[in-house]
């Protein structure tokens, strides 16, 4: 099975593709899609669709994992990530692709099974799951490795978070 | 010059198209695009997005305005909105349209000339503007129809609010 998670953002897409064989994970493909705060909000977002979309349909993924936003107050932020958010899920639905979601809680407890862990920890035990050399930067790279991990993990409970 | 004004939202998405000859404004054809909270998030993104492009396509409007989401404090809410205006902006930049965006208050100065207008007055004016029988429903269409009066009355100004 192959794994798409995602960390999403609108300066910093990031995303890690991971197939997981029974109980092995390999890491297959992981990076970031970014876009520059001088372009125009509407060609961000044409930017992240697109980019998304190519990598949906070059690895194509039988699940798409992606982390909850979670903002405490600031609600400008959260329009601005949240449109951004938006854009990537289409990509997905567009794809055929079977949508999951985690809080950053979930992530964590699915990552290292403790929802309290340091995000050192969980960068760390992302690094040594899939046999990589040094934790990928920026840190929305590891993230999305961990989300798909997490999805990874979920195992027979991961219909509790399919997007239906 | 056609234009089209948006009323941001994932249940509802208002949307009206005037058509602005000289200073003359005629309704072309305003609606809602609706969807049932029943359906998932993803299918949701799925029905604003390619309905919106059907009627994107069909009417070519030169101009896409949308209004900007305001939220005092539901975070989460912000970020469902936030979701669809992404997708929402996202199909007018894959039509090539020019997008323009509206606060409330710049909505109601520039349909009714007073930024404390109320809801009602705003609607009562938007019919007056287009020669409507009635106010159209819900408030959404009203407001969409409000949003690109108020981009058709923005004149030399609209380079101001173009997001570029």
């Amino acid at each position: 099975m192959i794994i798409v998670g995602i960390d999403p953002g609108i300066a910093i897409v990031g995303y890690g593709i991971i197939e997981k064989k029974g109980n092995k994970l390999k890491a297959i493909k992981y990076g970031a899609i970014t876009t520059e705060p001088d372009i125009s909000l509407p060609y961000r977002l044409k930017i992240v669709y697109d980019e998304l979309t190519k990598i949906l349909i070059e690895y194509k993924p039988d699940a798409f994992a992606i982390e909850e936003l979670f903002f405490n107050k600031n609600v400008k932020t959260a329009i601005t990530i949240g449109q951004a958010r938006g854009v990537e899920i289409l990509a997905a639905v567009n794809c055929g692709i079977d949508i999951y979601e985690y809080t950053p809680l979930q992530v964590k407890q699915g990552v290292v099974g403790y929802g309290r862990a340091q995000k050192k920890q969980v960068q760390e035990i992302v690094k040594l799951l899939l046999n990589l050399k040094e934790i990928p930067k920026p840190d929305d790279v590891a993230d999305a490795l961990a989300v798909a991990i997490c999805h990874a993990h979920s195992g027979r409970f991961k219909e509790l978070f399919k997007i239906r």
